[in-house]
């Protein structure tokens, strides 16, 4: 069937394909939801699980390990800390999350590009941690560099990714104390989008805001978000350095934390779905506070990663429905909590781009839109458990992405969507081809997936019998040669150079 | 990573195992949901939506095309008719469709396997109409009889799928005068699940009620809904004899009708989405109202079909954003009219089940399960718009099914499923795996979809590196041989083998 109407040249047309083209300059920032929220627990519900989370805070309590300056701190709110157990009375958390903001603003280098996290927005970010890179020519390998810079490319000219990420790959070529100084560079100067640091030491974390210093200048640090932090805890309710240093970094220099309990029900949490949100709101609950005694006011977003495991093997499943429910759930939890929410992404435990991976990925990526999560991380190019980042799935995943552009927009019901004059010129039985409706909304009605083949089964055959993956291949090696890389300050450059190369002088090389 | 704990032979693990498994015994019926809806749509929109369909019976009116009988049964009803063309006062539509039942139930020839279609209820169906299927085997060819007889058997295992729906694919090698007659035989004899008729000739229409009256018996037939007819109108705003006709057989006789208008926006409808969606509520509500006006109660479900269009040739595209919006919509319109929805499905324009396939299919089945839709044709199968059924399709779509048993189960928050008690046996720090909790709630925590691989990379490379496919190709093979044909009264038998019989006889074959 094809139904074409005529193409007129320019004008609307012209101006969709700049908004959905390969990073065109007026790609939205953020998405900003149009549509309700999804109420998918009931008050009685969502009441118990928040009883649940003070009740663990206040009765089993968190461990604090390894940072006697953390327990410092609670000691000094009024917590009940015996040896690395804080406890909080009931309510105490949820108090001290009031002072952190229910939305704000991460500035990028280019402010078109800024975005603002929490309320009504949606940003999403690529994969974060994969030691693994998967593409359809050369297959499964060990991240590098060259992917790592890759991919920081092809995030930044994907319009429906907001946002850079950090880890979209670990780049193992480099020694693990010195990687993150590469990365840091390659998101500064290879994207124009903000961008995440550095948590997995304290001196990474250091660094990480101080070569934001250099890029953005002390002053727009000490006023805006310019970078965050993301961190699991140490399911269950234990809270390594890794995280509360990370806080002490990020959070003191007013800059966004993210700190995102990894559950695999029946490990790290109990095996009820109810049991382990309850159980994350409680962690996060504990890091949101204790961010906010650290700096009142810092940006923080409630992290929630629950899993589920299969029946046969215990391994980690994604895209299942218990771990959708949880999204819908957290979401509703954050927002009574007025914390911005990252939940989700496009996640599935698949090895390669195939329908399971489509599958358990859509599936996952629904929910964690309509729960109105705020900042998605993984939203794009996970695989196999996110051990490994797809070259293919990334651009797979971007291209729907696109839609929840779209689909939280909502649906317009003015009189130009209504039509009627429309049927002035298309009888009954009649067709809208050619009509005047049509042709003036022909071009921005429908959302355009470029990766999806709607051709005749002939035109498929005549063009190869390619499948998603293999267009996905083409497309992203074809978007690598049309890369062009956004301009920077001459000498920002060159002194972000100048402190690699210094912190690098520094430190002997360690492996692992 | 591995958690399984120590399986424990039968107890609960054997009635999951039943329940899950391959069309056991006490596989659920059908879905009931214990989710709320989701509000899509904002009460205004809504009401633009209603009144836009109003006016377009009002002012547009439906063309009844080559069945007078309609013509006189409309004139009876003192609607405006002018040759063809009934107009329908603003508000007698909704009024006649107040009669037809809010929810019915269709029985099967197991009773266990009848469905309850309407309010809370969910049905799923696989895919309707498809002259080609296609399998890893053997490829994309037309559908024999063999193959529709395959289907009907998967479809009667798989135990997500609650209803085996009638063209699963088209027999093309029986004329198509008569291939009516093998299909309902193989419906009637091969699956215990409820089916549909025939459509395409009022005496095939005839047909499907006579076959249904020897297999449950003249009493039920006029007492129960046992078999429905699905028809389409021709949109825009004109419906033929095939739609007035099977009413007049179907509704008739107390059987259920399901018309829907299928709608490619910017063809058979505007090219803006609301507009769409309220001509498909018109012609869906002209139609329901004349079932009424024939038989006042007969079971009626109202359905939608939108389709969105690829901007770069005007073909059909599935699973895109705005297909979901009006999932979400006609939704929330049909409970405001009080009458059963059928829409969506496991859609997608894709030439095979890759990743394509899936997302695509994906999306437009999680918001079909979400709207509330109460009976779902093409939830399993669908390839290539709807021209061909795939058979590892089938059991990929059916297996993602089951995971809607869950998710529209809702989250339980009961003192078990907040796993107090766990907490006392795993510290902070500790893990779940061996502890109480997790062993009397390992074998029902999570969905468990066969089709997913969670194994390692090792083991799944060591197993041949099968996707998805592969994976779906070797279970429905083994599955054929695992078939068993439902038991079915001799004498009941042996009069639809001669009912069919006598009427191949009557007719010279036709093979268009």
């Amino acid at each position: 069937m094809s139904a074409a109407p005529e193409r007129r040249p320019g004008g609307r047309r012209g101006a969709r394909r700049e908004r959905r083209g390969e990073g065109g300059p007026s790609a939205p920032a953020t998405i900003t939801r149009k549509v309700g929220f999804y109420d998918f627990a009931d008050e009685d519900a969502l009441a118990r699980i928040e009883d649940q989370a003070d009740w663990l805070l206040q009765e089993v309590g968190v461990e604090f390990r390894d940072d006697p300056e953390a327990l410092r701190i609670w000691r000094a709110a009024g917590a009940d800390v015996q040896e690395t157990r804080v406890r909080l009375d009931r309510g105490m958390a949820r108090s001290l999350c009031g002072t952190a903001p229910a939305e704000f603003t991460q500035a990028a280098r280019n402010p078109d590009r800024s975005v603002t996290i929490g309320g009504r927005h949606q940003v999403f970010a690529p994969v974060y941690g994969p030691p693994f890179v998967r593409c359809l020519e050369k297959g499964r390998r060990y991240g590098s560099l060259e992917d790592f810079e890759k991919l920081v490319k092809l995030t930044a000219m994907l319009p429906s990714l907001h946002h850079s990420g950090f880890v979209t790959c670990e780049p193992c070529d480099v020694p693990v104390n010195k990687r993150h100084l590469d990365m840091l560079y390659a998101h500064m100067r290879w994207s124009d989008k903000p961008f995440l640091g550095a948590i997995t030491a304290m001196e990474r974390a250091e660094d990480s805001v101080a070569m934001a210093r250099i890029l953005f200048g002390d002053e727009a640090v000490d006023r805006h978000c310019v970078i965050m932090g993301n961190v699991n805890t140490n399911s269950p309710m234990l809270v390594d350095k890794v995280v509360t240093e990370a806080i002490r970094v990020y959070s003191a220099a007013g800059q966004g934390m993210i700190v995102a309990p990894f559950i695999l029900g029946g490990a790290m949490g109990p095996v009820t779905t109810a049991a382990s949100i309850a159980q994350a709101l409680a962690e996060a609950m504990a890091c949101c506070a204790f961010s906010q005694l650290v700096r009142p006011g810092a940006p923080f977003i409630l992290g929630n990663f629950l899993s589920s495991m299969s029946l046969k093997s215990g391994a980690p499943t994604f895209g299942m429905p218990e771990p959708v429910i949880s999204n819908y759930v957290i979401g509703q939890l954050a927002r009574r909590l007025g914390v911005p929410l990252r939940c989700g992404g496009s996640l599935t435990a698949s090895k390669v781009p195939d329908a399971q991976a489509a599958y358990e990925s859509a599936d996952s990526m629904q929910s964690t839109a309509l729960a109105g999560a705020n900042f998605v991380l993984h939203s794009a190019g996970w695989l196999e458990g996110g051990l490994v980042t797809g070259f293919e799935k990334l651009i797979l995943d971007a291209d729907r992405l696109g839609a929840y552009h779209v689909l939280l927009g909502g649906l317009p019901v003015d009189d130009n969507a209504l039509a009627r004059d429309a049927y002035g010129e298309v009888a009954p039985g009649g067709h809208f081809l050619g009509c005047g409706h049509t042709l003036a909304n022909y071009e921005t009605a429908y959302y355009d997936a470029r990766l999806s083949d709607s051709e005749s089964f002939e035109q498929w055959t005549e063009r190869g019998e390619k499948d998603a993956c293999r267009r996905a291949h083409e497309r992203w090696t074809r978007m690598l040669d049309e890369y062009q890389a956004p301009s920077i300050d001459e000498a920002t450059d060159e002194a972000l150079r100048d402190f690699i190369d210094r912190r690098k002088a520094e430190m002997p090389d360690a492996w692992y």
